[in-house]
C-alpha cells in the first residue's frame, strides 16, 4: 500500500493523495463496488444541431470561475451555440494553470506583494506543471494546436540529498538507484540460491530469477554487489587512455537501507507521474489562453467577483462585482459554478443543505512553489543536469531544473515545491525570506552558486493567493463516488458544478476537464429535455 | 554482469557492447590497472596565441574524413589559425550522424537504391540518435548554438511484445514493469521476513527494508503483490462515476518471471541511457551542419575520395580523386586520418606494420534502422505513446516512436533497429521487402493502421553504406589502451589518428570528439615542438 509509505515521507503524502485515492477507487472498481465505468473517450461534445433538430436554440449559460473546468465547460458549450459569460475574479484566466513572467504581480491574502523580475521568455509554472500522456489535457493541446515538449520528472543526474546518508552529501540519482536495485538484487538472489524460495518458486523460476537478478543489479561472483558503472563516474570514459573511472564510494547494504533513498524511487513509476511527462511549450497557461481565444474574449469578463447565485424555477440570477467595482447582476438559463468549493459555499445562495454539506466536505490543501531565476545554467555547465528533479528530506522538498531552454544564458529553478504545514510555515514569511531560507538549504547541495549566481525569485503560497485560497482539496476521507457529492455530481436544478476537486483526479487539469464535460453533458441533457 | 545478459538478449548483446567495455575499463582505472584518468574538461583547445609567442605561424593539416571526429578536428585546428583542408568522399559531412529527409538518396553498395519520400519536415536520425547529459557533444551544441530537446528513451506507455508472454499479448511497458517490481518486491520482503537473510541483514535493516519493498512493490498483506495502479488502467480516473479500472490481468510470478520480461529494465539505468537523453531540434546532423559552417564550407571538399597517403620527412601527400572523378593530390605539414579503419588500412600508404596492426584490429559490426512515414500519429491518438521504444523479441528488436512534432499531423516511426546477424539478413532484402517484413511484425503489436497509415519507408543498412560500411567497430577483445592502439592513439609520425572507435565510448559522438581532441593536443605540441 502506498499510503504506508505516504506518513513516512512528507512529499509523498501530499503528491501521493492523488494516487492513493486512485488506488481506493480503482481497487474499487476492480471489486465491482464503484459504479461501471465509462471510457473518457466516450464524451459527446454538445453540439448545435441537436437544437436545430428540435427546431429551438440553445440557452445562455453563467460560468462561475475561468480556471480550467470553466474554460472548457464554456469551451464545449460555445461550440453547440450556447451563450456563455464567463465570470472570473482575477485578472487573467487558468486559476491554478499560473505561468508566472516579467512583470506579473501577486498581491496575497496576507497583503505580501511581489513584482516577478524574470527575463523575457523565462518563466515559471507555478501551479500545473506536468501531463501524463494518457490525459485528456493532450487533445485539447491537439485541438487547439498548442505544441507540447517533455516535461523531465526523473533525471538520473539529479541530486538526492537525505540526512541520514554516509557522510551526509548529496549522491546522484543515479547513484542512489543503482545501489539501492544493487543490494535488492544480491539479497534476493541470494536467498533464492539459498532455497528460502522454494515455496514460491519452481527450479526453472530460480534459475531465470538469479539470471535476472544478477543481470538487473550489475552483481558480480556469488551475486556480490560491489557497485556498477550505473552509478556514474566521477572520470567519464573519453579518448583512449581515459577508460573512465567509476565512482568508487559504494555504501554498505545498511546505509543504503538507512539512508531511506529507496521510498523515492516509486514515484517515477506511479500511475501519474511515469516518464515521460509533457508541458505546453512556453508555460502551462499556454492551453488556458487558447482556451480564451476560442471562447471568445468578449465573453470571459474578468476582474468579476461573484457574491450570490440564487436559483429561480426560469433561471439562474447571478449578482457579482465588476472591475470598476460596480454591482451588477446576470440572469441565465443555467449556470455552471466551478469556484473553489470552500469559497462557493460562501456565497450568498439558495442551493441548499446538501449542497452546503457536499462542498463543505471538500477542504483545501496548501502548497507552494518558489521560482529562483539565475544569470547563468550553472546546473547544466558544472553539474550537467539538463531537467528533472532533486529531492531533499529538508523543508524544500524539491528543486525543479527547467524542462526549457536548455544551453541557454539564464533559468529558473523551482526552489521548492511544498505542502501541507511546511507550505503554510513558508507562506506566513516575507517573499525575501521565503528566498533567503530555501536558497541557504539548496546551497547546501550545489554549493555557492546556489546563491551567488541567484538574479531574482518569486514565490506563490497557494493557500494565499486571492480567489484561490488552497492548492488542492481532499474530501475529508469520502471518495468523489459518496452520496455526498450526489447533489454536486448529479444536481437537481439548473445549477451544475465542475472542478479537479470533483473527479478522481483531483490536482491534475485531467480531473477538471472532464469534471467539466461531465457538467456540460448534464446541462445538455437537461436543455435539450426542456420546454 | 551485464555480459551474461548479452548472450541472451540480441539487442543488448549490440547496445550493451558499449555498456560492457565501459565496464571492465572502469573497473580497470578503479584497480589502477588503466592509465591515469583525465578530466574531459581539461581540454585546452590550441590557440592562435601559442604560435604568436613564438613568432611563426600555425601549419596546414589534411582531415580524411568529415564525420564528427573529422569535423570536431577541423574545428578546433581552424579555431588556431590552421589551414585545414578535410576531404569527404560522401555529399555531405556528418558520417553516421546521418538524418535522412525527403529527397535524400542512398545507393548502397548491393546496388539498391531509395529515394526517401517524406513530408516536409519530417525526418529519421538513421545513425546517431541520443545524446546524454554528461557527454561532451552537448557542449558543442551550447557553443555553436544547436537547440537540443528531449529524446525519450523509455516510455511507461509503450510495449513489450516477447513471445513467451502469457497470451503472447504485448504488454505496456509500465506494466511489466509494476509486476516483475512487485513480484520481486514480494519475494525479498517474504524471505527477509522469514530470517532467510538474517546473516545479512540486522533487525533495524529488516524493519526498514520490509517498508521500503511494501512501498517499491505496492504489496497488500502479508508481502503479497496483487497488482497495483502503476500497472496502468483500462480506463482511467476520470469524473465523478468513473473511478478507473486497474488492469485487472496479473500474471502468476512463474509467468513474469518466464517471460524474460526483466531483462529490459536494465537498459534505462545504463549510464550511457538513462533518462533524460537530448538530441538536436530538426534532426541529428544540426551540429555537423553547424561544425562544418563554423569550419567553413570552403574547406570541405565533399565527393573527394581518398586513395593514398604517403609520409615523409617535411610532411604528408594524400592523393583522392575529386568530385568529377579528377585524380588530385594535396600535401600538407600533418594529416589526421578519421576514416573508418577498415577503409582507412586499404588505401595505399606508407604508415608501417604496427598502424596495419592496429588498424587490423577494428572490425566492423552491421546495424540497421528503418524508417516508417505514416499519414497519422495513431501511436499518439490511438495508443497514446507520445515518442520512446517498444520491445519486441522478434527480429525488428525495437520500435521508436519520435520524440518530436508531437500533436503533428504525420511521423516517422523507427521501424526497427537491429544489430549483427539480423542486420546483415535485413541488409540483403530489397528494400521493399524489408519494408513490408518488418511492417507484418509491428502490426502484431499495434494492429492494421501499422500498415494501413503507412505514407513510405526508408531504411539505412550501415555495412552497406558506401565510405562507411559499418554501424560501429568491435576491437577484437582489446582495451582501447592496449599497446596495439599505440601507435594510433600516440603516433610517432605526422599523422594522426580520430574516430569513435579510438576511445571508450565507441558508437558515440563523444567518443569520436574526445578522440578527435586528442589527436589535435598531440599534433598541436608536435607543430608547437616543430622547428
Amino acid at each position: 500500500m502506498p499510503e504506508q509509505s505516504l506518513s513516512r515521507r512528507n512529499f509523498l503524502w501530499a503528491v501521493g493523495a492523488t494516487g492513493g485515492a486512485g488506488t481506493m477507487f480503482a481497487a474499487m472498481g476492480a471489486l465491482g463496488l464503484a459504479p461501471t465505468a465509462v471510457a473518457a473517450s466516450r464524451f459527446q461534445p454538445p453540439s448545435a444541431s441537436d437544437f436545430h433538430l428540435q427546431g429551438r436554440a440553445a440557452g445562455s449559460v453563467v460560468i462561475l470561475g475561468g480556471g480550467v473546468a470553466g474554460l472548457i465547460s464554456a469551451y464545449e458549450l460555445g461550440k453547440a451555440g450556447y451563450r456563455v459569460t464567463v465570470l472570473e475574479p482575477r485578472d487573467r484566466t487558468g486559476g491554478r494553470v499560473l505561468t508566472v513572467r516579467g512583470g506579473d504581480e501577486l498581491t496575497d491574502l496576507r497583503g505580501f506583494h511581489q513584482r516577478a523580475a524574470f527575463r523575457r521568455g523565462q518563466y515559471m509554472n507555478a501551479g500545473a506543471a506536468r501531463l501524463a500522456q494518457w490525459m485528456v489535457t493532450l487533445d485539447y493541446c491537439r485541438e487547439l494546436r498548442v505544441p507540447i515538449e517533455v516535461f523531465t520528472n526523473a533525471n538520473a543526474d539529479a541530486y538526492m540529498h537525505l540526512r541520514p546518508m554516509p557522510a551526509g552529501q548529496p549522491v546522484r540519482y543515479r547513484t542512489a538507484k543503482a545501489d539501492t536495485y544493487g543490494y535488492m538484487s544480491e539479497l534476493l538472489a541470494k536467498a533464492t540460491d539459498q532455497g528460502a524460495l522454494d515455496a514460491e518458486l519452481t527450479a526453472d523460476d530460480k534459475e531465470i530469477l538469479t539470471g535476472f537478478l544478477t543481470d538487473f543489479g550489475d552483481l558480480g561472483d556469488r551475486y556480490e554487489y560491489n557497485g556498477s558503472t550505473r552509478r556514474g563516474f566521477t572520470t567519464w570514459p573519453g579518448e583512449v587512455g581515459v577508460p573512465g573511472v567509476a565512482r568508487a564510494d559504494v555504501p554498505s547494504v545498511s546505509d543504503v537501507i538507512a539512508s531511506g533513498v529507496g521510498w523515492y524511487f516509486s514515484f517515477e513509476n506511479g500511475f501519474d507521474q511515469a516518464m515521460p511527462m509533457f508541458q505546453p511549450v512556453g508555460g502551462m497557461d499556454m492551453l488556458p489562453r487558447a482556451l480564451t481565444r476560442a471562447i471568445g474574449a468578449e465573453r470571459v469578463k474578468l476582474g468579476c467577483r461573484v457574491t450570490a447565485l440564487t436559483q429561480a424555477a426560469t433561471g439562474v440570477t447571478v449578482t457579482y462585482s465588476d472591475a470598476a467595482g460596480r454591482s451588477r447582476s446576470l440572469t441565465a438559463d443555467y449556470a455552471i459554478a466551478t469556484m473553489p468549493p470552500q469559497l462557493l459555499v460562501k456565497l450568498t445562495h439558495n442551493l441548499g443543505a446538501d449542497v452546503v454539506a457536499a462542498l463543505s466536505a471538500a477542504q483545501p490543501v496548501s502548497a507552494g512553489k518558489l521560482g529562483l531565476e539565475y544569470r547563468s545554467r550553472w546546473w547544466e555547465t558544472d553539474h550537467r543536469i539538463y531537467g528533472g528533479i532533486t529531492w531533499t528530506d529538508t523543508e524544500i522538498t524539491q528543486i525543479w531544473h527547467p524542462s526549457y531552454d536548455y544551453l541557454g544564458e539564464r533559468g529558473v529553478l523551482i526552489g521548492y515545491y511544498q505542502f501541507g504545514e511546511t507550505a503554510d510555515r513558508y507562506a506566513a514569511m516575507p517573499p525575501k525570506e521565503r528566498e533567503t531560507t530555501a536558497v541557504g538549504l539548496g546551497e547546501r547541495i550545489y554549493g555557492a552558486k546556489y546563491r551567488t549566481e541567484l538574479a531574482s525569485s518569486f514565490s506563490v503560497p497557494w493557500s494565499q493567493v486571492p480567489h484561490v485560497e488552497g492548492a488542492w482539496h481532499h474530501l475529508s476521507g469520502h471518495s468523489p463516488q459518496s452520496p455526498v457529492f450526489t447533489p454536486l455530481a448529479e444536481p437537481a436544478g439548473r445549477v451544475f458544478f465542475a472542478g479537479d476537486w470533483l473527479s478522481n483526479m483531483p490536482s491534475w487539469q485531467h480531473g477538471a476537464i472532464l469534471s467539466a464535460r461531465k457538467a456540460v453533458t448534464l446541462l445538455h441533457g437537461r436543455a435539450l429535455a426542456a420546454r
